[in-house]
């Protein structure tokens, strides 16, 4: 079989398009703001991505129905005050190699060109590694004016972090939007923790972006879901336990999804 | 050499046939059971696979022949009230990579597509990670129909269970069958403690999926192999030891055959 | 660059020749038997192998020049009473990875088969995993034949070893011989602690070998190294250490070279 | 995507080229040395090589804007008394896997043998394990003239180190290089703890190289860092702390870029 299957539900027609993507990664945090906004704005899945740079294994949901891990892009039109055109990108694994991170990176963005993509934004978090009260939005992008335009949103550049750089999805979506695609990009990393799933900290993520789209959105649901998170981890907490694993389909604290 | 060669012992012609996987996995459940079923029915085999993604590897018989290690395919035409065509794959080991499962699974659903497969099984164990006195078989489908079929054999469909999902061989064939050969499959799961190998939990899997194509065979091999390692684990009890490893190809107590 | 390149010095005629592969592996006992071979029938080496399958690493001798780590093929024609042609593969590493060593392999074997190699003999250790006298040679084959060929040898071809079957590059040439050349192969592997090199167990080996084609030759070397391993492991035991690493280029001692 | 990406900048006309090699490794030394060089000859960036064998990651500059690990090849023309045109190699990190480290080496020798490289000298440190006093400069050539040249300059082939060999790009670059494109190659690696990185063992490297191709170069910012370092470790020592991880971009104390 093809290292990557692209499998097409349909292929919409775009204009001066920005792709989003929310892969798992550091609590979680570009999952769940990509998935949160999806359905805030109703998009639609118009592809799904299967590779053998997934993992061999199946989910199954709560019927017993088995689906084969991927990626899936999903696209929306004439979204905010400014009718910007979409394409959000989610799944449920990153590539498990580096070579096939760069592989589906690489053949994700083709895809986006192809669709008229101009501009990326990857959303992920970023691990504090202590519990964070209120949290900010780290950014790191390809262009000075990219930057200036992220000054300007309150997102924070800072000569410290991301002291290692971003690996994965969401760096590569960068570099490689940067060098081969010619597409600007920005990454916005949410502060957390990084021993929980964050739905607080997808929340200021996605507001930033949201704000810098002209986009009006509820987040009733993710704020429920960081009440639920909350919960959990002041009764943790009380157990005094430390290193806590994190869900979600990172393997690696330091990934930035 | 080439990632994956088949070698044909025949090429038999087959219709409406039903594939049925058992490698080795949690427990050995899947390759026990369709093993077992091989000897029953006097199925013929028709295949060796060779591939790069074993082991480097052979394995020595007890008069000093040597083997290479590989996946094997056999077949029976006309098996029970129904006369179904069956095909059965086995071997020494499962891919020992991500990508070396996709591909070995690619290909063997390839062949399985060319010789008239309409539907399979694949068959494993789930650990439980403590002893199970009564067996279930737990089930996970690529369509409904499916689901409610086996639900009738008493197939147990849970909302948590398989919570990580299939990975493997098993996950494969009903993630890649379904997508890419429209070949509707069933994973059938034996539970197990999954810390030995478990004829009793290939014992339930077998006989559900026998009843399923209308098939009588006998189970005293199987019974008489659950008590030795019964034996066995018993003496283990008295001595009280934890985590045993258990025999068979798998490296990975969660991997699901 | 190719994966694997193979640097001919010459190309000699052999007929009916014998390949006898002894490659760094438990105890380095293949190595040491067949590096010793090499002196004593004043072997020619007429073909370096490089691959992007071995560690990317240089060697440096004494006088400061540096060597590309590689494998080495020699040839000697109408060696011992039956004048036999032979064909010796050494080198510094076996394949790093699965997918290494099949390929290396199956390249050496369609060599060896263009030279008109009609039998093969891969030499090893075999580790016990505690210190022996008197050193046996176990054995597997390919066919009933050899397998009795070798018993009249003396070679042991017992129920219970090798349990886990032989890994790396000596029983893949057993197994790809067998299955895609069609030439028969003997694996001999002389019993070792597996905590040292072991020229004594490469001795045996050796003399096994050696008798099967009729071949008088010197073990002088041999034995001294083997007495200088004598007393390096009596100081040794003397300090009552456990578990030491053999010298040579296994990473592996279960690996049977 | 190709496996590997040469950007190109310009194309540099050389005549009778000197190669030199620094990428990152043990002490960083040879990155230290190479980057020390190309800023004091104001050496010119001509390519930028991308690859799926690099770690899939940008890196963040204190500006916030991202950059794609890469490796970088400057040039430059007519330096020191002999007029010698340099091609200089650094770069954030060297190939992750040993396949990875094999292509990009023999891309890289491929580039240099279209611009005429005749000559190559990789640099790296030597780990020692214990804290150096005045460092020396060890050696490995491909050719007994190289050799003899480099005793001249006071470095020292040893019979013991690098007992184990060289490992990485600086190994491969001679070892590819001598053997695919017949390019003569010296690998000079200053001794170093391995604790730290260690501009002080950068300087004896480049003061090295700078005597052999009659370059008079300053070594004031080497110093400082020198200096900056030897603080640290002082207060390091002052505190008695064991076994310290060096910094940049090597994963494997043993590795000399």
């Amino acid at each position: 079989m093809d290292e990557i299957i692209v499998d097409f539900i349909e292929k919409p027609e775009l204009e001066d398009a920005i792709l989003i993507e929310g892969l798992p990664g550091v609590g979680n945090v570009g999952k769940l703001a990509v998935e949160h906004l999806i359905e805030e704005i109703d998009a639609e899945k118009y592809a799904d991505i299967y590779s053998i740079y997934f993992p061999p294994q199946v989910l199954v949901d709560e019927d017993g129905l088995s689906k084969l891990v991927n990626n899936k892009l999903y696209y929306k039109k004439d979204v905010g005050e400014d009718n910007t055109d979409l394409i959000l990108l989610t799944g449920d694994y990153q590539g498990m190699t580096p070579q096939g991170q760069y592989q589906l990176t690489d053949k994700i963005l083709s895809i986006a060109k192809d669709m008229n993509v101009e501009n990326l934004f990857s959303l992920g978090g970023y691990s504090q590694g202590e519990m964070i009260e209120i949290p900010e939005v780290l950014g790191a992008a390809t262009t000075e004016k990219k930057v200036e335009e992220m000054k300007k949103l309150g997102v924070k550049f800072s000569e410290e972090d991301p002291s290692s750089g971003i690996v994965g999805a969401s760096g590569l979506l960068l570099g490689l939007g940067d060098k081969l695609y010619d597409i600007p990009g920005v990454c916005l990393m949410g502060e957390t923790s990084g021993y929980f799933v964050d739905p607080g900290a997808a929340r200021v993520v996605l507001k930033t972006l949201a704000n810098h789209i002209d986009l009006e959105i509820g987040y009733e649901r993710l704020d429920e879901k960081a009440e639920e998170v909350e919960e959990l981890t002041s009764k943790v907490k009380d157990m005094d336990m430390g290193g806590l694993q994190q869900e979600g389909g990172s393997q690696d604290l330091n990934y930035i999804g």
